[in-house]
C-alpha cells in the first residue's frame, strides 16, 4: 500500500482538494483527510487498471507496478485495502469542527464518484470501447465517468470540507470542475502521443497500442489541443462568475496555473 | 453485480445484522441498510477471492464463479464497485431517526473491518501462508482476520442500529461475536472435508488441494468438531450474562438456533 500510495504521482486531485477548501478559507490541515481519502481512491484504482487482465500495464509513475513488483494477488488486495483505507480516513480523519457535519457527505459523494455509477463503470465502458471505434460524445461519456467523476468529487469534497458556506457554492463548482476534468482527460490522451516515457513514467504510445479512441484519434492532434484549451478556459470563466468565488479569483487563478503546470 | 450478490449465499453476516439489530428492538426494515452494507462487502471479497491469481475457484454457491461467467477484468471491476456500494448504502439508506448519529461509526466499523487491518490482512496472511504448516495460534490469527473481522462487524452494526441503546452493549457483543466468528471458520474446515461440492455450492476439498492449514489438519476431525461446539456453546453464555441481552433470551436463543441451522 505503501508502495503504490507513496512513490510520487501528481496529487492532481488531493490539490484540488486543497485548492477548493482554501477558496472558503480552510487550513490545508482541515484539508488533509478528504485530500488523503481521495489520493487513497486514485491509487487503488490505478493499481488495478494496470492488472494484466485490465491494461496490463507494467510501468506507472516511473516504476514497476505493484503486480510486477509484488504480483498479482498482493495488486488485488492492496487495491481492495487501499479503495477502503479511503472510508476509514473520512471516518476517522481530522475535520474542523464546521465539517463534522460533512463528513456522511463526504462518504456518499466520494462512494458515488468511485463506484458504480462513477469510476468503475468509465472503466468497464473503456474496456468494453477497445478495438472498435467510437464517436465524440460516447468517448466524453467514458471519460466523464472513468476520471472525471472523481476530480469533480476533488472539488466536492474541498467545498464539503468548508462546512454549510461550501455546500452552497457546491453546483458552479461541479460545472467548473466537470470542464476541469474533460480537460485534464484530453490533454492526458495528447501527453501519450507528444510526450515520452520517462517524463510520463508510462510508456508512451500505450494508448495506440490498446487500440483506444483518444481525443486525438478523432479530432486531430490540433483539434485535440484546441479542445483542451477552449475547456480550460470555459473552466476559468466558471470560475470566476460568482461574486464570492470572484473575491478570491486573485488566488484562484494562482492556483490554476500553478495546478496547471503541475498536472500538465 | 447483481449475479454476485443476489444469487444465492447464506446471508449469515446480514442475519447477525437482524439478530443483533432485534434484541434492541430495531425493525427489520432499519436494519435493512447495514444488512445490505456488509453483504455487498461480502460479495466483493468472495469474488476477488475466488480470481485466478487468488484462490482460482470456479464455483461458488453452485454456480460459475463471476470471472467465468464474466471475464477477469469484470470480475476485478464487479468486486471493486461491491465494496463501494457498502459505503454507498451506509450512507444513503434509511436507517431509524436515532441511529442516524451512528452514520459515521457504522462507516468506520465497516472499513475498519474489511481493509487492512481486517479482512484484507487475513486473506494476504492466508495467501502467505499457504503451502507451509502453520501453528493453532497463527491459523486462529488469520481467521480472526479473514472471516471474523466481519462477522464481528456485523454485530457491531446490528448494534449501532440502535443507537445509543446498543453501543452500551458493544463491548460484550464482540466477545460473543469473536466466539461465533471462530466457530463459523472451523465449521468452514470441517466442511471441507465432510461435505459435498453439491451442498457447499464449491469444490469440497479444495482446502487440501490448496495446501492449506485448517483445524481439521491441526486437532484431528473430532478434535475440530469438539472445538466448533465448544465455541458455540461460550457464544451462547456470553449472550446470557448480560441482564438486557438476557431479557431477549427467548429470542435470541431462537434466533442463535435458527442461525446454526442456516449457517451449517
Amino acid at each position: 500500500m505503501r508502495y503504490a500510495l507513496l512513490l510520487g504521482g501528481k496529487r492532481a486531485r488531493p490539490f484540488l482538494v486543497y485548492a477548493t477548501g482554501s477558496i472558503f478559507g480552510c487550513t490545508e490541515e482541515e484539508l488533509d483527510t478528504p485530500a488523503a481519502a481521495i489520493e487513497c481512491i486514485h491509487a487503488y484504482s490505478l493499481i488495478h487498471d494496470d492488472l494484466p487482465a485490465m491494461d496490463d500495464d507494467e510501468l506507472r509513475r516511473g516504476k514497476p507496478t505493484c503486480h510486477i513488483e509484488f504480483d498479482e494477488a498482493t495488486a488485488i488486495l492492496t487495491g481492495d485495502a487501499l479503495q477502503t483505507l479511503a472510508f476509514t480516513i473520512l471516518s476517522e480523519g481530522p475535520l474542523a469542527s464546521f465539517a463534522e457535519s460533512q463528513r456522511i457527505n463526504m462518504v456518499k459523494e466520494l462512494a458515488n464518484a468511485s463506484g458504480a455509477a462513477g469510476m468503475c463503470i468509465g472503466q468497464a465502458l473503456d474496456l468494453e470501447a477497445e478495438n472498435r471505434s467510437v464517436g465524440l460524445e460516447e468517448l466524453e461519456q467514458i471519460h466523464r465517468h472513468k476520471t472525471g467523476a472523481l476530480i469533480k468529487c476533488a472539488v466536492q469534497l474541498g467545498a464539503l470540507a468548508a462546512g454549510e458556506k461550501g455546500r452552497e457554492y457546491l453546483p458552479q463548482l461541479e460545472n467548473y470542475a466537470e470542464a476541469i476534468g474533460l480537460a485534464f482527460q484530453v490533454q492526458d490522451d495528447i501527453l501519450d502521443i507528444v510526450s515520452d516515457t520517462e517524463t510520463l513514467g508510462k510508456p508512451q504510445g500505450s494508448d495506440v497500442e490498446l487500440n483506444k479512441s483518444t481525443y486525438p484519434a478523432l479530432l486531430g492532434l490540433e483539434g485535440a489541443q484546441q479542445k483542451a484549451t477552449q475547456l480550460f478556459e470555459e473552466a476559468l470563466v466558471l470560475c470566476k462568475r460568482y461574486p464570492t468565488i470572484r473575491n478570491y479569483s486573485k488566488t484562484s487563478h494562482d492556483m490554476s496555473s500553478s495546478a496547471t503546470t503541475r498536472l500538465y
